[in-house]
């Protein structure tokens, strides 16, 4: 791990204006805002392109864990402060920080967080106005409901053609969604899906026109917020139980990440990649990432002649 | 629970023209028409809004035991004979009495039905051509196949609106069908879902035009009835097997409703909606139950300020 | 069995060309293209209607693991060289010599058919330009990705309207993918499902208009050969634990498969489908088999009278 870390800071390094791993302690900008005594809207903001660094999911467990004392609370809306993107996948510099993020416990803090999302008491909903990739994407799912706008959003799983097995619980929960064959095509083949896919597949709850999201999500979380917290915390509940991926699973899940960390596929694409983002520039890249993806493969192959 | 029971009856026992608890036995009339040695019709009437009643549960028991003791009975249709409604939900002036309702070996009587459903000997089919809400609508989830109606029917669960939890299976039942996120919408938000949603997430088989729908039963039924009953019993039964909740869970969900008789949000709301069914009426308010739902708990709110 | 075997050759014998039982050794074509070092095209051909015989078993059986030993090969595409057909159902005459096929540790050979495509280090893509119909159907859903021809894929479970069960793993897969109620009526109805249809309850992974189905799965297995094999396999490894069934599940239903070999409904039916396909001729039969299902069952009900 220790290699594959000085070459993805070779590589990713400049394009994030990283100068060494051990000085950067990337920080992304979390708000949370009161919209009344039992909803909350927590903001997401890294920008340019919205990466997940390590402080994203300590600051969101934080407040998933805080949220969850308010007996007040009965609905919390995720949305995007970054034009473009909802959570976008992990900083490709970062994953040796990642590994090392544990709970008090041992616990891998990117399982717990997870878990805390599927046990909070109070119903959360993703507001996805932009593309949401990778572990970002795989956060998307745990959320209870997930609203798509249909103009923008865009969702995308990279890390099979990178090289990685995405662990962080996505392979746990769309095949529960969409079907084993459907989930295989958006894991494997690394495709753009757009809002219109992602909902006949199943793997977003709805999709509304963008101009209508923010009043349908709003008017939904005023709606439950007159409901009953425990009316509301049991159904959720009872539905996990039934159809929500165990821990264990999960953590089984993101043991995969972590030994895939070390795969040679991954360190091969690893300097493709990075050329390809200092050459293409990153936002263009990010934003037709089911493509470059496929580019930087043909790179490999043809590399491999 | 003996609170609970005065509460219901005090506001809700005016609406339905009931003067005391222990004095009423409310009943619903079910109908089975012999088609032909192969096929029954099973018509439910309760108006004017289908509510089912303890004697619905114990008389429709009794009505799949019986049917599926006769070795010729291959397809059993479940319609309606009160217009603008399936099975409705549960009579909210009995759930005294529905918890009262055990098997002779001390079962749930409503778990005990399901699971004969689920076991029965036969295929069975909802013909749905109006609302069919609650534990109508879980009672819906049970049948083998169901058809809707485009124009007519609609889907609701208005239980945790009301500050209950629905155990009456749905909640074991919808998330296989059409994965935990929609599922929790449905359950959580208590909204109308018409046919043609109902239909594109999988909480039906399918919709056909209302003028369809019984040509369409019909001679799905009659397709069936000539086919080997070993057969077709064997399909269902496998089919069970791999996808339908063992009893197990749904007595799990079954307790969950019992114990969520005593929660105090369904205690606040009691009046609340017993008020308002005065006040709208009846009809209007069931016709109207997304929104009428809604509405009340906007009055829990206020009241609380 | 024996008695069976008899009926089927009579009535079926002549329907194939063939004479005694003893003598057949039914042949069908499987041919294994090298695309690319990483993709391989399997065609199969049994003309005039595709019937899966018992070699076509053990055949594609011997290639999988061929191709499971080849560390380069990462996708395999499965299309039929016969016009109208892809996989069909099992020969009709051979049911006793399915029975029959084992592996050397006694497993059903079917069984391990399917276990190997299910754990073979390679995505399989199913190219559907026909019908696909009983056994062959069940072939079709182990493939990993299904990719229908908007006009000519057909999907067919004859099985239950013959008088049969469907023990080929089809019963455990499907209702996973679309739901209990659909998967009852795909396998209970024996109706032809066209490919809007299919797509749309979610038995497809996709369809395709047919001028570009070719183009589609080409660039898609083009795609998938240039990226990392060990992370193709393990994505593939860890969407089939937690969504396909067990080998103990799949060994179950073909155990009910070969009870129902013996069922009195299968020698009730078997003459008159017989006579059926002398009359109406094999190939419009099969083409229409959803309806002539349908015609047979009803000259079993009348000869009943």
């Amino acid at each position: 791990m220790k290699n594959l870390q000085v070459l993805l800071v070779l590589f990713f390094g400049s394009v994030f204006n990283i100068n060494s791993y051990a000085q950067t302690t990337p920080k992304s900008t979390i708000s949370v805002e009161k919209v009344s005594a039992e909803i909350r809207k927590v903001k997401f903001a890294n920008p340019p392109i919205n990466v997940i660094v390590p402080e994203t999911i300590s600051s969101l467990n934080e407040i998933i864990k805080d949220l969850s004392k308010d007996s007040t609370v009965k609905v919390v809306i995720f949305s995007s402060d970054v034009k473009g993107y909802f959570f976008n996948h992990f900083d490709l510099t970062q994953f040796a920080n990642f590994a090392a993020q544990r709970t008090a416990d041992g616990k891998p803090m990117w399982v717990d967080l997870i878990t805390n999302i599927h046990s909070a008491p109070f119903i959360t909903i993703a507001s996805i106005k932009g593309r949401t990739q990778g572990g970002g994407d795989e956060l998307t799912m745990a959320f209870d409901l997930r609203y798509a706008s249909k103009e923008l959003a865009v969702f995308e799983q990279p890390e099979v053609g990178v090289g990685l097995f995405p662990g962080g619980g996505g392979t746990n929960m769309l095949p529960r969604l969409i079907g084993k064959d459907r989930a295989l095509e958006v894991f494997a083949t690394g495709n753009d899906y757009d809002a219109t896919i992602a909902e006949k597949y199943g793997m977003v709850t709805r999709t509304l026109p963008n101009a209508e999201l923010d009043s349908f999500v709003n008017k939904l979380a005023n709606r439950l917020a007159t409901f009953d917290k425990t009316a509301l915390l049991t159904i959720k509940q009872q539905l996990n139980l039934v159809a929500a991926p165990s821990e264990a699973e999960r953590l089984a899940s993101y043991a995969e990440f972590l030994k895939s960390l070390s795969w040679p596929g991954l360190q091969l694409r690893v300097p493709i990649f990075g050329a390809m983002y200092g050459k293409i520039g990153v936002e263009k890249l990010e934003q037709n990432m089911g493509f470059y993806l496929g580019e930087g493969n043909k790179q490999v192959q043809q590399q491999k002649k």
